[in-house]
């Protein structure tokens, strides 16, 4: 967590994706989509009115799958063989991780503990990522 | 600057966006894709591969597609009325940060310095965004 | 309205929209969205088939976000500083507008009142945007 | 056009798409995204920089598919078995415009007549669509 | 369905699509989506969970489309004059298929039977594929 | 291959994918797009238009995406833990396969013997899955 406030003072605290690649990666990407499946849960449970739960459910599912392929595109795109040789758990994390995103997870849930699951699991592979964009 | 590095210290930093509304808003959002826009202008300077060249623009242009429609959903869905009373800039700044992620923005343009004005863009309404998170 | 049969009958209504920039523009692509969200919501309340009624919702979902989608663009690729100088109102009516097919809005609402309301927003966005291709 | 200029005073001009059905279609959708094609050759003809040609074809790419896709809707969520045996041409019509719309059309060429054929079967679908829609 | 086995033993069985065009195309694409459709109105049907219902109905929409979008592809991109001209049957055979993926077909019903219809279209479309695949 | 062909016959050969989920799952999909990617390096290498060749570089990244996209869908929706104790080089296969379709894969390069390797890590992802399928 220090590492990443300090990186954040230092203004490189940037972030993830393209596959040109352009070398911008951030876990903050899935973190705020799981956020959202989270307050989403937590509307849905507090609701009564039918159609605001229909559309609750909708976006809980197109959220669900963002944060699986931000995550996808952390673990195909930025995670190499020497962070898979010094990390043996990543393969497993990011595969529980995704789960959690999925039909036995926030897509086939309406419990706020299984969005905390998943967010938990982005906590540890966002710890696993900033640990390698320290200079070795 | 510090008032964000506070909000993640107490792990409410995050942010942005589904218009259920789950109330999860953050303008890194758009940073992380016009930095992944700068850099892939950057590559595309940098390369001297016709095939390179072609896949960083066509990337290029799905990255600035993806700031300006971050942008437009907190100009839209994230800030309010008293917002733009308080702050009667808001809406040229938002014009201006959208206009520069387009065709005479980093669609047009292979210069880094267009890239950094719109850095520079989203920096100011990101400002104002923490601001008006702030308790009053 | 007149301005726009004339121009029909001229063979130059055409309009809206892809960024190269084509120049190619059209506030009708905003407002055959909001009729069909308009349309999908009397289905929806004049069904008793739940089935049909959460097909209803998930469309009209995606057409209201398709209406601010063509909204943005316009905002932010046709119009132009000095039409913002000359309507200072037009800021406010897109923000209005684009809310209007939002949570707040047509997203949120089941009742045609709130997508009439759209569609008039429409309506002056249109005019204004065909007194801008009069000749002057 | 005469009707369509009645109906569009009528206030009823509106159309096409969603399939729940909404009942609302337009080929109008399927023309503004070929006169963007057509726009966007005669821009792409009259640049001489290459990352601008690169990018006009990547977008003529898209906005091919959008023709297509609009066009696609119409023969099979809007038109029915009575239209088609009344007009028994309107099979090869859609299937010829869309195929116009393809690679051995605007997608493989830079020609603008292309895009002006593409226009023109619009235009007959058009026509075909508006008499269906008179009163009997 | 021999060929279809004996163009697998030989390697050659891929398929379809992507309109540069790469000259591969496959109705399993399709297939494969009617599949999901059928058993999603399996699983829904089973089901007393409203949340879970709502999902698949949401889903079953979704993989429709798909259906559609392969058909279309099929339909405008693979079959070329000489196709139509041998099997005229051909253009309403897709346009049957399509219209039940539609909202006279899987997306407005809940029935397997529907689901049945369409994968039998397309069986009949895909025999209808495969055999103008082999050597005359 | 004998098991792909017997599923074939007794008509259960099909296949993957929607999250509901639907159970339905097949690795052709991935394979279909894989093809469609090494077709396009052909053409591209063959040809000597630059429009066609851009075209070319574009359609191969999205169909490259579309086979990382079912080969993720595989990794996290079909696979299950005891799935991956019986084969441990599935989590570094799908890791390879998916990378193989990205940058340094067939995204970055115009060379078929890397669509060539991609098409092969599927055949090998196949030739498990199948073996999965099978009554134990």
């Amino acid at each position: 967590m220090l590492a990443r406030l300090l990186d954040a003072l230092a203004g490189t605290e940037v972030s993830a994706h393209c596959d040109l690649p352009c070398g911008v990666y951030d876990p903050a990407q899935a973190r705020i989509e799981a956020e959202s499946v989270k307050a989403t849960v937590a509307k849905y449970n507090a609701s009564d009115d039918p159609a605001f739960k229909a559309r609750a459910i909708a976006i809980k599912e197109e959220r669900s799958d963002l944060v699986k392929h931000h995550l996808w595109v952390l673990w195909t795109d930025y995670f190499k063989p020497p962070h898979f040789e010094k990390y043996p758990q990543l393969h497993g994390l990011f595969n529980e991780a995704t789960k959690l995103a999925g039909a036995g997870g926030t897509k086939g849930s309406l419990d706020e503990g299984v969005a905390d699951q998943l967010l938990g699991k982005i906590d540890e592979i966002s710890t696993i990522f900033w640990e390698t964009k320290k200079p070795a």
